[in-house]
């Protein structure tokens, strides 16, 4: 069909066409393969050390709360239809009170949350809101991939931060300033705790960064999901604790996805100063028109679950001791601190220079499904390896005990 | 706080700036805000012609199924987290099936569909698949404001093609051809039927637009959102069905909020030729990562709930008769021909030439909420009004009546 003419018009954009595919769903599809294959009966089953996503559902409350929405649908009391675009007034309420209530911080209000579908879309609204194509925006190297590939999608030019254990995988002032120093930034993004390698800045750090932001009228992205996964003695600090009150640069995102193990509802939020809530509204109005309405008012039960999610918490805990000591008798002897969220990234260079195959053979040979570098950091990920500890402690367990014990099959060909 | 350099750079993006609220919420707020003080008593209530959702929520079965998902994530059988990014494959089976079964097209299969985060994301996820910053895109004015919207955040450049009463408020190839012989354009996006103007191309027209696009290299994106939502003899045409097999070019666009009355399940779907589709996969992941998944499962139920929802279908078309027979007794004669959806358009040019102003007066002396027109046409939306009659039938009878009793009243001014 078709002239040759339309034919070689009709491609993908260029922004469509570069953006790349997760690694890590190809281990998951090559798992799956082997359990439906019957492949991994040989290896004792797939021990899942890939998955960025807790093993539990929602808290009961928030289920709870989902299915008397779901009732009151039925009665005609509600449609569940549209909410306004910043979210429901009974959760923005809440979220505000979660600063207070944990953090201290007493001046954050409700008009100053936006609701949003995920921490996805928390992402894409407030880079819009904030950077205009062809503004150069900094992220650290590894790091979560979705901000590079949201940025790129959105006209913006990514400048990599390249971090590595000599600063905890987190980026400083003194790197931003090797590495920027030439052209300026319009903003910065920073995870604490990180996804791939689980660090966490102490407050000192965190507060430079954002000085760092905030003396150079560059936005201060401030990535807070894993928040409430915490192992440290100190518990993670939002962007808001900053002394003498939040800076006008802070942008808080957070989601309901991890801590209160909610991934597929799809709600998270963010803190927003008011010089960007009104594009915020307009954008998520445009974009979105509303985060999922029984997503919302389950969320705004989860925050009464604490009982429930810190038993969670205290199982990655367990898991967490259980990889840190093992994993280094299984030869992966340059491990992240982390301190926070549920993975640890390995520094695999002393193996291989092929984590892609590193991770397929230890899947084939021992059933242990971890994820190469390479979603992570462009670069350097071929020399690196994440291991996420959000399964049962059993899987954690016997995921280390044959990595060990079959440590000679799987490093062959290394 | 911060010195005044950092001020000065702290503004939100361009694009961000740029994006404009919608003035349907300030109808919905106003409204909203008699209710609250009481000032809607004098008027008899207020009768909502504002909104753009259905009075009614999801249809029993989807809302069984979503129960049914809640109860398992209790037991522990599923977490409700993540699920592939192209939607899980009943959903994607079920609609396929639907494609067979409406529309009488075999060659729709399960891997041409991506399950969205409702329309609005299926809108994102295709043109940043499909456009790069800078293309040209045609729409037609008036329509759905976030076409425009998203295509400006997304750097994309809009042409208005300008569409009236003489086409029944849809773009024509003559039309085309006239606004856009200039410069060549890499899509156009049209809808039928419409938001506001409820207008239904037929199989002939639709097809010449799609043969248009096809024959130079344009991307034909089809918003079929108001689909099942008709009041003529022929039920809508979906791109798919163009003779020969649908086109290379062919983006269709779906969603569950309208007929199957979901509209803040945030879940819709749409169909992506091959070429198109690993862009798509890529992108949903790091946009998106999917849709919500309890959505997602009621969504699959909702496909088999027609006797319900039919119903929903004929009360809006006795509305409809209302109101087209009533409107012009209170002086709207020019009114769209309103062959599908819930909207009535009214060219309103003979009694004003600000419809913002004549919205507020029929407010505030009937009570009666309705939009103007200038969220849909940015030259010429003062000229317009738009009436949605997907309430109840009581609440169209009582706002016909007073529209006509209280003529003087609101004409005031004009």
């Amino acid at each position: 069909m078709g002239s040759p003419a339309c034919d070689d018009r009709l491609v993908a954009s260029l922004r469509g066409a570069s953006t790349p595919l997760f690694r890590v769903m190809e281990v998951i599809k090559a798992a799956h393969d082997m359990t439906v294959s019957g492949a991994d009966l040989a290896v004792g089953g797939i021990k899942h050390l890939e998955v960025g996503q807790p093993s539990t559902g929602a808290p009961r409350l928030a289920l709870d709360a989902a299915r008397d929405s779901l009732d009151a649908c039925a009665r005609g009391e509600t449609t569940l239809g549209y909410t306004v675009a910043e979210g429901v007034d009974p959760l923005r309420e809440r979220i505000a009170r979660h600063y207070r209530d944990r953090y201290g911080v007493e001046d954050v209000d409700a008009d100053a949350v936006v609701v949003t579908t995920g921490s996805s879309a928390a992402f894409i609204l407030s880079f819009v809101a904030a950077f205009d194509p062809g503004d150069r925006v900094a992220i650290a190297s590894p790091g979560y991939p979705c901000y590079r590939n949201i940025l790129e999608a959105l006209g913006c030019e990514v400048v990599s931060i390249p971090v590595d254990a000599s600063t905890d995988y987190q980026p400083t002032p003194a790197l931003l300033n090797a590495f920027l120093a030439a052209k300026p930034i319009r903003g910065l993004i920073v995870a604490s705790p990180s996804n791939p390698t689980g660090t966490v800045l102490t407050r000192a750090q965190l507060f430079a960064l954002h000085e760092w932001c905030h003396e150079r009228g560059a936005w201060f992205v401030s990535d807070e999901i894993y928040h409430q996964i915490e192992y440290g003695e100190d518990r993670a600090t939002t962007a808001l604790e900053t002394p003498n009150g939040p800076r006008d640069c802070a942008i808080v995102i957070n989601s309901f996805s991890k801590y209160h193990c909610m991934t597929g509802w799809r709600v998270g939020w963010c803190v927003v100063p008011p010089r960007l809530r009104d594009a915020m509204r307009a954008l998520q109005q445009n974009l979105f028109i509303n985060a999922p309405t029984i997503a919302q008012h389950a969320a705004t039960a989860a925050f009464d679950c604490d009982d429930e999610l810190v038993k969670h918490v205290d199982r990655y805990r367990v898991n967490r001791e259980i990889l840190l000591r093992g994993l280094p008798k299984a030869g992966f002897a340059k491990l992240s601190s982390a301190g926070g969220a549920y993975y640890i990234y390995a520094d695999v260079s002393d193996m291989t220079d092929d984590s892609v195959g590193l991770c397929k053979r230890i899947l084939e040979t021992t059933g242990v499904a971890c994820v190469p570098g390479v979603d992570f950091d462009r670069e350097r990920g071929l020399k690196f390896v994440r291991f996420s500890f959000c399964d049962s402690t059993e899987t954690v367990t016997e995921a280390v005990r044959v990595l060990i014990e079959k440590v000679d099959e799987w490093r062959v060909g290394g």
